[in-house]
This record gives C-alpha cells, sequence and structure tokens, in this order.
C-alpha cells in the first residue's frame, strides 16, 4: 500500500474520522493542549509561537496590496514527501501535520486540517491560530470571503498549486469582488528568510542499461512521434513532474485513496538549494524515467528537481548543472547530433524560458494534473494542448517485455526477504523480544541484503495488534508495541531495487485467532482473489472493477475505507501514477503493474490487508475477444493459520492453490540455491494445496445427503 | 431499457459503429445513396432540396454579424423525443436521424453524426451537405475553427445549449479570435417562417390524491427547507426542466449509455404553439412532479413545458396559462395564503422575469446539468448558486413509502399484461400469424386494458431473431419480421400507469435454442442475478458495481455495450434522472428504483436482454452497519427453455427460485381473482422451483467421484 497523501480523498477522511475520531493520546494529557479561552491562555509547551514569524509574514502582506495569502501543504511537483524547505505551512503555523491549508489574513490566521490531526494541532499552534476542523477548498474559500474586504486581493504562489486546485479557487471568487492572485515570489519564504533550510544536491547517476527497458534516446523518439501523431500538432511538450502521486491534485476520488503514514516531518531532511532568486521558489522534477537518470532529492523516490522541455529539435532539461558528474553528462550527449543532444539549463529559469519559446508560432503539450499554475499560466491559452497525464505519463504506464521481466525478477528477490522476516518472526516472536519498530529494521535490513538494493519503498508499517488498525501508523524507536502470539500482525513493506519496486502487504497471527479474525481475513483474501483472477475486457477503468475486491467482506456487513490499489514503478514510485483502481486513474491495458490490496480494520483490535502486485495479461476466454486479468507477482503466501478455507468457493481454492504452486517455482529455487534451507522448508510447507470444504464440520448425514442427491440427480 | 439519445456516449458510438458498421439495406440499394462527386450530383428521391432553406438561414447569419450557426439535435429540455416544431436541424438539413449536429456557415454546410445514420444521411440529404462521421464537440470546434476567419462569430441558440455544452464550445474557441455568441432568437425559426410546425397545447390536469406520494404543497415546503439550509442561503430555485433524460448533457459516461429506438420523428406529432414573439424560442418543462401536474407535451411521457421560480415568499409558474381548466387553477390555489399560491405567468417571460430578479440582493440555485445557458446567462455570478442536479431532482430520486407501494403496484398489473401477452405468444407465434409490430401493437393495447393505464410509456422494442442484435430497433407497419418458434424474441416495453411508471424486458426462444445461445441468455440471468442480489454499502455509486452484472458474460469474453439500468419514475419519466448505474448517476439510497439490464447481442443473429425494475432496499447483513441490496419488482419469470441450469451457482438458483416464489405470491392471486386461468397455470409452470446441477449430463462416475470425495473429506 504504501502511504500517501489524503487530503484530497474526503471520503476517505470522512471514514477515517468516524474511525479515529478519539485519539488515544499516549504521553500528553488534556492539560497539554492550548486553551485559548483563558486569560491569559494556556499554551502546552509543544505550542510555537509564530507571532513574529505572523508580523513577518504580514509585512509581506501588506507589501503586496493583498488581503489574505494561502499557504498549502504541497511543494512544486505534490510530492508524497516533501523536504523542510518546503514545509511553509508547518513553519508559519507551528503545526507539522502533512495535511492541512493555511491562510493569513491581516487580523486573523486560521489553519484546516482533517480528524487525524486535530489533537497535533491543537498542541502546536498557539493562540494566533484558529484550528478549523473541515478541509477542501469550499470552506476554506468561504472563510476568506467572509474575513476579506470586497475589492480583497488573495495571494498564492502558482508553484504550489496546480491548474485544477488554482482553477478551484479561482471559481470560487468569481464575481465576488475578491480576486486570486498569483504571485511567483512566495511570501513565507521571504518572512522565513535565512533560516529557511537550502535545498539538497546530491549526484544525478544514469541507471546502467541492464536495468531499463528502453534508451532514453528510445523515449525520446517515441515520445516525439506521439508529438507529430497528435492533432493539435503541439511543437513543444512541457514535463513538469516526475510523476502524479497516488491520491494527488484534482483527483476524482470515489471508493479509491490511500493510506499516510503517522509522520509529521519526513524522517530524513532533504535539503535542497534553491538556485537563483528568491522570485524562483519552484523546485520540480523531471520524470526520471525519461532519461533513466535518478537521484535522491525524495526520500524513498529516487527523484531529482528538474524540467524538460522537449521539442522537435531540442531537448531541455532545467535541473542543477552541477549535479551531474563528466560520466553523466557523457552518457546524455556522447556522439549525439542536434535533436538528440541534451541541453542542460538552470531550472530557475524554466518558467522564462517557456514564456520566452510561447512567444514563438508555437504549441505547448502540458498535462494538466502535475503541471502546476505557475507555469501554465505563462502560456497563452491559445497556445496551449492539453491532456490530464503527458504522453510519458501514459507510455510508463505500460511496462515492456524487459521492464516486465525486470520488475519480475526484484519481486522474486523481495519475496526472498519478506520470508526470511516471516520465518525469522515465527522463531522469535513467541520469546517475547521483537517489536514493531525491531521488526521493521531487520525487515529493511534483510531487503538491503537483496541484489541491487536501493533501500526501502517507502517506510515501513509495522503493526501489532490495534495498532494495524489504524490507518496512518509506523512504529517509531520510542513508540511501538511488541509482537505477541496473541494478536495480529501487519507488515506492508517494500524495496527499491534497481531492476524494479515492490510493495507487499502480509498479515500473519502466531496463536490462535478468533473466529470473527479468521472470518475477516479469509473476506479479505476472498476479495483479493476474485479481483486477482476476473477476467475483463481490454481499456477497462479500475474503479470499474475493484468492487470484486469488496464483495466478500459486504457480504456480511463489512468493508474497507481505502483504495484497492495503485501503480508501481520500475525503479521509480511506489505509487506510480497513473496506474490503478481510482476514478483518475487510466484504463487497464496489458504490460501494466497494479497493487491489489483490500483490507478489513477493526477499532481498537486489529487489522488485516493483503497487498500483492499484479501485472495485468492477456486472458485466454472461451469466445474471442480482447480480455484481461491480472498475473500476481508478489510471492509470498498467506498465512494458513487465518484461513477458513470453507468460506473459499471452489474457483477461489483453485486460483488459490495455483498461486501456491507459482510461488514454490519462482521462489522456491532461489531459496535453495542460496542455502536457505529453513526458509524453504517454511515455504513448501506454507504452500501446502490447501484441501476443499470444511470437511471436519461435516456430519455423516450431509455426506449422505450429498450422495443421495447426486445419485437422484443423475437417475431424474 | 427503454430508449434514449446516445448522442453523448462516444464509446457506446464506437462499439455500435464496430457491430453495426454494415448496414444491411432492406428496400434501398446503392444507387439511393446520393454522390455528389459526378456532374450532375446524383441525388436520390429521398433527397431534401434544401437550398432555399439554406438561403434563408444565411440571410439570417449574414442579418446577424455571423460566420457561422451551430444547430444541435435537441430542444430546450434535452428531451429524450422532442417535438416537429423543434426539429430544426432535420428542417434545414433534410436529415431526420435522432442524433447529429449541423453547422452552416456563409459558403458551407455539414451534420456530424454517428455510424447509425450514415447511410440515412446519404439519403436524405442534397450536396449543399457535407457528412462528417463523427460526434463530440471537438472535430465540429475544429472544423468550425478551419472554416471561418479570424474574428469569425459563431451564432447558438443559448435555449438549446446546457449549461455544461456550452462552456465545452466556448472552451474550444478561447484564445482562437472566434466568439462564440448567444443568440436567443432561433435564426433557423426566422427562416422555417410560417412552415414551422405550431406548439400543442393540451390541457394540463392535477394527478389524483390517490396516486401521488406527497401534495405539491408539502413538496413545496420540503424543498424551501433545503433552500433554507443551504450554506449558499439562495433566495430562489429555478427549475427548468422536468428531469434530466438518460445519457444526457454534461454526463461523464464510462460503462453507462443507452439504447435509442430506430426512429427517425416521433411517431406522434406533438406539436405546440410558440408563445410571445420569435425572440422566445425557448420551450422548456418544469418538473411536475413538484405540482403533481401532469399533461402530454412530450410523447409517453406526461409532461409539459413550463419553469418554476420558488423564493421563500413566492411560487411562480412560467406557462401557457390557456392549458389550465378552472379546476386546476383551483387545485393550485383555493384556500392559499401567499408563500404557498402559485402565481401563473407566461413562460415566454422566464428569461426577462429571472434578470429582472436577480438585480436584487438574490441567489439564484440551478442544477446545472439541466439549465439551458438561455437563463444561465442572464443571472450574474455572484448571484448564482449551482449544483449539478436541483434539490428537486434530488428528493425525488428517493420514494417514499406510499410512492414505493403505487410503483410496484402499478408492477404487479404490468405483469398481467407481459404474461397475458406472453401465453398468447406461446400459442400463436408456431400458426406463424404473428409479427414484430402486431406482436407490440397487441402488448400496448393489452397493457391500456390495466387499471389506471395512460399508455406505453416508450414505442415498444419487438424484435426476433437477428433484428434484437440491432440497439435501436423497432418495427414499423411497414418493416418487420416475422416471430418463429425458430429464433429468439426479445420484447422491451413499459406502461404508463397513473401510480407508476414500467419497463421491463424478456427474451424468449419456442422451439430449441443452440447451446451458445443457452450458455449466452443463462450468463445474461446470472449477471442479472449477481447484480439483484448485491450487499453494497449505503451511499455507493452505482458504477461501482454494475460490472456484477457483466462478470458471468466478461468469463467467456462476452459482454454488452450499453448500460446496466436507470431510474424510474411514478407515473413520470421511464428514464428517471438522477438514479442508475452511470458515472453522472448519484449514490444509491434506499428508496430508489432502478432497473438492472444486462444483455448479449450477437450480431446478425440473435439479441438477449434480460430488465427487471428493482427497490433499492436495506440489507440484513450478519455483522452492524448500513447495507443495502434490490428488491426486484418487475413479476414476469424468464424464459426456462432458455437456461442451463448448471451453470448458475447455488447461491444464484437459491435467489432464483426465491424471486419465483415471489412472482407467484404478487401475481398468482391477481390473475386468480380476473379468471385469467390459463395465464395463472403457465405462471405456476414457469415459476417451478429449478433444480441444482445439470443432472442428466451426470455420469455415473462422476457422482461417483462426488460421493467418494464427500466421504473422504468427512473422514480426513
Amino acid at each position: 500500500m504504501a502511504q500517501a497523501h489524503w487530503g484530497c480523498c474526503p471520503w476517505l477522511v470522512f471514514l477515517c474520522a468516524c474511525a479515529w475520531s478519539h485519539p488515544k493520546p499516549i504521553h500528553l494529557g488534556r492539560e497539554d493542549v492550548r486553551n485559548c479561552t483563558t486569560n491569559p491562555p494556556y499554551l502546552p509547551i509543544t505550542a510555537v509561537n509564530t507571532t513574529a514569524r505572523l508580523t513577518a509574514l504580514r509585512q509581506q502582506i501588506q507589501a503586496w496590496n493583498l488581503s489574505a495569502y494561502i499557504i498549502p501543504d504541497t511543494d512544486a511537483h505534490m510530492s508524497e514527501y516533501i523536504g523542510l524547505h518546503d514545509e511553509r505551512r508547518a513553519w508559519i503555523s507551528g503545526f507539522t501535520g502533512t495535511a492541512g491549508t493555511a491562510v493569513v489574513t491581516m487580523i486573523k490566521a486560521a489553519v484546516w486540517t482533517d480528524s487525524r490531526y486535530w489533537t497535533q494541532a491543537e498542541r502546536q499552534m498557539d493562540c494566533n491560530w484558529e484550528l478549523h476542523k473541515e478541509v477542501g477548498i469550499t470552506p476554506l474559500a468561504t472563510w476568506i470571503l467572509n474575513e476579506i474586504p470586497a475589492g480583497g486581493r488573495v495571494g498564492i504562489d502558482p508553484f504550489l498549486f496546480s491548474v485544477d486546485s488554482w482553477k478551484a479557487y479561482d471559481l470560487k471568487f468569481q464575481g465576488s469582488n475578491r480576486q486570486l492572485v498569483s504571485i511567483v515570489t512566495n511570501l513565507v519564504d521571504l518572512a522565513w528568510g535565512s533560516q529557511r533550510p537550502p535545498v539538497p544536491s546530491q549526484p544525478i547517476y544514469a541507471l546502467p542499461e541492464a536495468f531499463t527497458g528502453s534508451t532514453w534516446q528510445e523515449k525520446v523518439s517515441s515520445i516525439r512521434s506521439h508529438m507529430k501523431n497528435h492533432t493539435m500538432a503541439p511543437t513543444a511538450l512541457l514535463l513538469s513532474a516526475l510523476d502524479e502521486t497516488a491520491c494527488e491534485e484534482g483527483a476524482f476520488v470515489d471508493m479509491g485513496g490511500s493510506w499516510v503514514p503517522q509522520s509529521s516531518f519526513p524522517k530524513q531532511p532533504h535539503i535542497h538549494q534553491l538556485l537563483g532568486t528568491l522570485a524562483t521558489v519552484f523546485p520540480s522534477h523531471l520524470f526520471p524515467g525519461l532519461f533513466n537518470l535518478r537521484s535522491n532529492d525524495i526520500p524513498y523516490n529516487p527523484f531529482f528537481y528538474s524540467y524538460t522541455m522537449l521539442t522537435d529539435s531540442s531537448i531541455r532539461l532545467f535541473v542543477n548543472k552541477s549535479r551531474f558528474s563528466p560520466e553523466t553528462l557523457q552518457y546524455l550527449n556522447s556522439n549525439c547530433t542536434g535533436p538528440m543532444c541534451v541541453q542542460l539549463e538552470d531550472y530557475s529559469q524554466v518558467r522564462d524560458s517557456v514564456q520566452a519559446y510561447a512567444l514563438g508560432d508555437v504549441r505547448i503539450w502540458i498535462g494538466t494534473t502535475y503541471t502546476t499554475y505557475g507555469l501554465y499560466e505563462v502560456i497563452p491559452q491559445d497556445k496551449l494542448v492539453t491532456s490530464t497525464y503527458s504522453p510519458v505519463m501514459e507510455a510508463k504506464a505500460v511496462k515492456n517485455s524487459k521492464e516486465q521481466a525486470l520488475l519480475k525478477a526484484s519481486h522474486v528477490r523481495d519475496a526472498v526477504a519478506v520470508i526470511r522476516y516471516l520465518v525469522w518472526l515465527e522463531k522469535n516472536v513467541p520469546k517475547g523480544t521483537v517489536d514493531e519498530f525491531s521488526g521493521a529494521e531487520l525487515l529493511d535490513e534483510l531487503r538491503r541484503k537483496e541484489d541491487f538494493s536501493s533501500g526501502p519503498s517507502f517506510e515501513t508499517i509495522s503493526a501489532s495488534g490495534l495498532n494495524a488498525a489504524l490507518a496512518h501508523y509506523s512504529p517509531t524507536k520510542e513508540l511501538h508495541r511488541k509482537l505477541s502470539s496473541d494478536e495480529m500482525y501487519l507488515v506492508d513493506s517494500g524495496g527499491q531495487y534497481w531492476d524494479g519496486t515492490t510493495d507487499i502487504t502480509r498479515t500473519v497471527h502466531w496463536g490462535t485467532p478468533t473466529a470473527f479474525q479468521k472470518e475477516a481475513y479469509t473476506r479479505v483474501l476472498m476479495g483479493n482473489i476474485d479481483l486477482s483472477r476476473l477476467v475483463f475486457p481490454a481499456a477497462m477503468q479500475g474503479r470499474m472493477v475493484e468492487a470484486f475486491a469488496r464483495k466478500a467482506l459486504w457480504d456480511v456487513g463489512l468493508n474497507y475505507g481505502h483504495g484497492t490499489g495503485h501503480g508501481i514503478g520500475n525503479f521509480l514510485c511506489v505509487h506510480e501514477w497513473p496506474v490503478g483502481f481510482q476514478s483518475n486513474n487510466i484504463a487497464m491495458a496489458k504490460g501494466m503493474f497494479t497493487s491489489i490490496e483490500p483490507g478489513y480494520y477493526h477499532d481498537g483490535e486489529f487489522g488485516i490487508r493483503l497487498e500483492d502486485v499484479a501485472l495485468v495479461v492477456e486472458a485466454k476466454t472461451k469466445y474471442p475477444g480482447t480480455y484481461l486479468t491480472f498475473e500476481v507477482v508478489s510471492f509470498v503466501p498467506y498465512d494458513r493459520n487465518l484461513i477458513d478455507v470453507s468460506l473459499l468457493s471452489p474457483e477461489q481454492l483453485q486460483y488459490l492453490n495455483h498461486y501456491y504452486q507459482n510461488i514454490r517455482e519462482q521462489v522456491g529455487p532461489v531459496l535453495q540455491r542460496r542455502q536457505l534451507l529453513e526458509e524453504f522448508a517454511w515455504l513448501q510447507q506454507h504452500t501446502e494445496p490447501l484441501a476443499a470444504g470444511a470437511p471436519r464440520r461435516r456430519s455423516w448425514a450431509s455426506v449422505w445427503a450429498a450422495c443421495t442427491l447426486a445419485l437422484l440427480s443423475w437417475t431424474s
């Protein structure tokens, strides 16, 4: 599953608000929340004094002749994680939650966030700030309309708003005699001044050819042919972002949504230097897949900040040039001729360059989902060619056969790491020596031992008992729970490998689960199976079929409050847009990879999730037609201890046993080759074919009845 | 299923374009299609000379200083059927197909339509017209951009464009130095002049209270409380349309879509008089449910053209006043006090009245899906309160218990009519005396014999053999096929009754179906059952679950190219928006009615559809939760001759037998009471419980194996 923003998933936030509306403070008591109604107000030690910060920001607001300034919770590329230097809302308000938007007027300041963060906000904010327990643009815009006078100007940094979110805000102010004003100078950064953390600048490196599906030159040529065939004949393609992250900007989320880990600040500060002047606060990143380049600007994601503008005759890469080694420069431009040479330009120049280019007789193609308003607004409307996603995004969604093989290979090695972990747990949990955090650390360590490892693909979710029912839980060194044979344990983790990115969730119980736990687990498994074995027409939207993963739960009144799956990259993003089962995902096609991850969460008790990654393949149908199905490439068996076989239909059982056979064939030889014999034995035991029915519960009478019926029906 | 526009369902059009791309002319040969490449051009006798009409229109285009004029295929309320006086595109182009848009410039004229109509257009249009074999706004706008000079003005009648379609066109011209111009005077009407058919003006009557769920006063009060509770505090609600018709304006159609019958002009000309001057070409209609009023302005739908503007202190009904009898006027205004008195105003005045009202300190609430641009444009942006649907539409979607009982009662009587028809067919088809058209006439006649009948709810689709594979087929007196025991027969029909509207499809075979026909039929039935018995969370979107109706077909590589269901009214529209399984439908809620209608169509061979109407009810689940399911209220058994019981799962079989038991209980006593004893016997025979398995095909060996397995599993 990994983690994602869910600020844009109102239904999910609502669900979670219901499930977790009674946060259970662990160390802090009631007195640790601010009380602004007393005189003087009570402020806990965790509250941040923002008076000076607000004064500095209001000086800027006044200087720019504004009435209000909106500070969102994102960076210029809508990342799942953002760097410290992008934590503007956290700095100005003191509130460090990953979701929430701030607005500052000359007399008031307010934060809007969802129920996960209400207590945190009351602890961190001083009484300069109002807390609004709502999300979405409407309540925020309504508040602004009430607070500022007619004729008022509302400032935003256009590089922190997608085209769609800018339009949504703009619409709210239309006809209200209030105006949304785009200011490329970020006013919070001006107030922040020299205290603002710098930007990281690790080297950018080229991925060895063995780990890439195509050379960058092939990719460029392919995109150019897309441009040539486009009816609107774009002369340039502007790539702003690596990827749209899951559940992000402008998404029409219905049954989708994703989880976000219980993190406030990213664990690893990724501080990178702003290039150019203060007027160029728009670090963004190029789609690294295009050039097969990688770096580490974003935690868990091998990206680097940049833009690309591709024309028929040129390739302009806007990036911090000093990050390229001579070898990488050579990789980009060895023996090239004009149109296939990459021109490096300073990334602070992208807006000016796009604007200058747009003066000509040109048409610039952008994907509106991930292009910020900061670039959109400098392109005249009649020179814009728009699509929801760029052709790079769409091309990337379908993996070629080499990329498929690479991704599968990484999943086999990943399964080895996970199986080693499960075997180790089975032995050590009963000793009482394992906790969620030490377990997660071991699993990360086991992954790092695998070939081509580049660390975890997201912060491991290692949750025991009731913690697994919390959507955004990850343990810390300080706060964690001991693993025990008395309760269920959920581990959702993944790895970055040079040949692929992985993401898998397994839930286990080493003791005696309750009947309800077994039923819930089995129904989650049935949902996973029903979707995995579904045959569906080519070009089907994932959201049209995701309910198959829920039906077995719905049947008895159970459900889960998150999405059913997301795309995944080849050593790229663990949430690779635009593949998945949400309404803003593109149609399924042969060669795509998606996770399939139903779950069930019982508040205060336990949580279950069974997540696999699956390749979309052609299905063979009785009658001819272009149909698709899934081939699961996660190779770790489920927990037999939690499966109630009597609930499974013959088709589900057959599928499961076939999958287990496949796990044996894929992973068994690797374990043997690597002399992991204990793990091999464990695998054999856990992939034994499961037998139909719930035989021991059958009475003689029912056997007799079945025989009689069979005989009668034959003779009738 | 009934019929609907599908001009807005591009995927469906595409599907059909594939399936029916080789139209098989019945009487006309190749020479009956125009040939504009010869000199002189060849024109078949069916072609209409449009030279004078175009000259007249171009005079208007010039007089209004336009470069082009767009003529859509709709009326001011986006009706499924439109009156002759609204057939502007047909009159100007000669092409009478129900879907297609025309554009006229000073030198060119062109029609865009989908593959169903290409041959028809080539027969009906003269060489003044280009035929563009495309649909959607993009190709049309691109053509205009190429054809007209910079600075050109493109005229439209704003009352023939929804807000969304106007915006979509406007977006295409933005930045192109071409301008979309709204002209409330319809230029085609000016050219048409005195030849234009007049408008009908039948009496408007009040529905007896026994057939209404609430009084109109209760409905008005309820809507006023909606207005009061709205965060934007609207001062008025403007109701423009009766209903959004299926697959209509602004729809985000994905797996949805609907069918349209093979009709060009409505069979019953409904000609109504234009009120006021030529400048008021905007006949539209009020939501009749609000006042429990009905008339016959639209074929098969008991509506009348009008608008309502509701404020806290007034009710203004814009309508042709002369259509009210003293009794109806009394019904509206007996003993009323100020805010509950209905003020009748001339419906030609609605635009001026809205504009005048908008001068005040007001906020006007509209549902953007069915409000035309003609009204939208006179309301300043800051005085608009918009939602996709008005509260009237949303309230109407959920039937109260009285309305539910009324609708169910009408379905019981409707089942009697359909069963009488099926019994009659069973006896008469083998004689070779029945054809599609005479059959449809008889069925309509049988419905009219039922209590409270007000005729069919749409043109009966009566299709035998290969005709049933044609999406838009209805027989005519001249063109029809004989029914035969050698082929399948599909009948899709419904009735209007004072207590409800019905819609049911059954497919039958009186001889020996092929194995493939049986399998396809059974899989369609399995889909119907799987969706009908589905348990799903409250507030689920229909589109998220409609694939359950397809899975049994998908499993073997079959599918159908239309939507899975639509809402239905209480003596209102047979396609009642916004309920259904498409992406622009609202979430399912207890008390809604929807059709469930999977199908399968084998080009050139046969067609299958099994359509029932179902009520959304609460489901009882093992674990507590708010879950819904369906209760089918169509009470006609399926064809046993076509069911391969061996394909059904035990759950499907159990459901089917339970449904049959329910049919017996609901319809049996009515048949007996009415002395329809032959029909009663037929019903008993056709609702006998079906037995599991396909016993006759079982071998001794398989019976033995089943017994052995059962025994083994018991002993293990």
